[in-house]
């Protein structure tokens, strides 16, 4: 298979963290696909033992090297339209999250997807961080009887960002760059479809970060009937010991499971337990490949991408509105 | 000072935790307020050293003894009509939370408190619990900095209830029942009063309860801008280790703090640390009284009692009614 890549603002070293897996991988181009410097892009790619070409033009670079799949992580306004030009030259799309930042723009990719044959998944990673994928095999095992409620959390430090985090329309906002971790475990752990969505944010006290929301909150009703909650911030201090406070609690008619400080908590008929996860058997960017390449299928579908990038452009449209939406 | 007692549903034993601190204290009497068995009221005073006579008829017997507090914990939807009249009489009131299940109630008792010189206070006992109160001392001295989110947990296990918490006219509902500590600890750590709220709850796979609110979820935006929620549930499973998983998370410009698994978990300039809390320096039933006969101000005042009760019926009515409610 042929791999080209777009830029590395985001996630991109997911990429070489499991390319190897891929049997037969190749990358013979990569883009910055905007001004941003292209050599710490080549220089990773060169790190993992590839030698890519660079191309400015990001779209050249499409017709000329007619890749089977594209990595896009250029910036983040810019998602959308490349996943709808693969998507519309038949190019698999593996795409940091959220893949717009408009519901626009998210139109637009669907649009694109239902003519094309290729697929799209977004960069959910945290599926594949040992606790979350072991806590939730757990639960898809029954650990907690029937799913109600779902609350996760994600607290990241804010340290110094690159200018564009100050600017909606380069950035996106909180919910949809931090907060879509913590929607999609809710997608996820529930197994439900999104009914109704109401949330909150607040841009004050942010450090001079423009519009950079320092803290949201968002309260989903799922189609299954589960309860579901989110709290986002950018406020870990920054002599905490990670960058990053993930959580995931999972309460059921028979037990209650906890993702927090990188080990599962789980309560069921026997007491409490802590469990260290095992490390999983699958990591994002070649479980991917691998099913595109007719292997087993992978934790991520494009049902799943679509419907978590719409959670978060409809949990801001609640925030910045202040209703109540249903999907 | 002459206190009488009606019923003991809820937290009445909070009474007998402090009241030897309260000097010259006298109990000549209580009632069950309704047709509950009264012995069970009449052994906790007696095993704590005093001998009250009974009356069934509670009017009679505050006409007749004439208290100076009154302890009301007799059934859930009589709580108002017993804050109202022993308001009328100058009464002061301590009160099982939530003192009214209804807006009307609830404007009855505010009624009758603004013709009153008696004073109300409900019986919020998590403010005193150690790692709650050390907390809380910890916020108000600075370190997390200016406040910007707080996020609560209540979950309960659910057991055996009683019959009449299938009915929400005797129940009032969860969110009043059990999340009025989670609203209380908002109100009380933001040290802001209430703008909105949108509310999330099921009844469904109660276990039987009718209509017991089994989950439940609350998101709050305070005046002074700090965003709240609350996850109530009572999916804690039989086998957990305690009664309660009671937590709040209060994240600031400075530093983050957290009351988890009974203890104090902080994080501000100097990195983590995990707080034992000390032995909180006065009891919610003595604090009231003694604040009452002239001593040092208590922990709560009438009007918290008033915002919370206010909060939780407009939480549970957002929830009812599926919209975001402003106070």
């Amino acid at each position: 298979m042929k791999l080209c890549m777009i830029g590395k603002r985001g996630h991109a070293y997911y990429v070489f963290e499991s390319i190897r897996e891929v049997p037969g991988i190749e990358l013979p181009c990569v883009s910055s696909g905007c001004g941003d410097d292209p050599e710490p892009l080549l220089k990773m790619a060169r790190d993992n033992g590839f030698q890519p070409e660079f191309r400015a033009d990001w779209k050249a670079m499409l017709d000329e090297f007619r890749p089977d799949v594209l990595c896009i992580d250029g910036p983040f306004e810019l998602h959308a339209e490349m996943c709808a030009e693969a998507l519309k030259r038949n190019i698999n799309v593996f795409c940091e999250k959220p893949i717009a930042l408009t519901l626009e723009q998210f139109e637009n990719i669907r649009a694109a997807y239902e003519k094309s044959s290729a697929r799209i998944v977004s960069m959910v990673g945290l599926r594949y961080e040992p606790t979350f994928y072991q806590a939730h095999k757990m639960v898809c095992a029954g650990a907690v009887g029937k799913i109600k409620t779902v609350r996760a959390q994600k607290s990241y430090r804010l340290g110094t960002r690159p200018d564009f985090y100050k600017h909606r329309a380069t950035y996106g906002g909180t919910i949809p760059w931090v907060g879509s971790h913590a929607l999609d475990w809710i997608l996820w752990f529930s197994g439900s479809d999104f009914e109704s969505v109401s949330a909150i944010q607040t841009t004050e006290d942010n450090f001079g970060n423009g519009d950079l929301e320092i803290a949201a909150h968002c309260q989903f009703r799922m189609k299954s009937g589960v309860l579901a909650s989110a709290g986002i911030d950018y406020l870990r201090p920054a002599a905490a010991p990670t960058h990053g406070d993930d959580r995931v609690r999972v309460a059921g008619t028979e037990g209650v499971i906890e993702v927090r400080g990188g080990k599962i908590h789980y309560i069921g008929k026997n007491g409490e337990q802590v469990i260290a996860p095992e490390t999983p058997d699958r990591r994002l960017f070649s479980d991917c490949l691998l099913e595109l390449a007719g292997g087993r299928p992978g934790l991520v579908s494009d049902d799943e991408t679509f419907k978590l990038t719409h959670a978060c452009l409809l949990a801001q449209k609640a925030a910045d509105t202040g209703t109540t939406i249903f999907f």
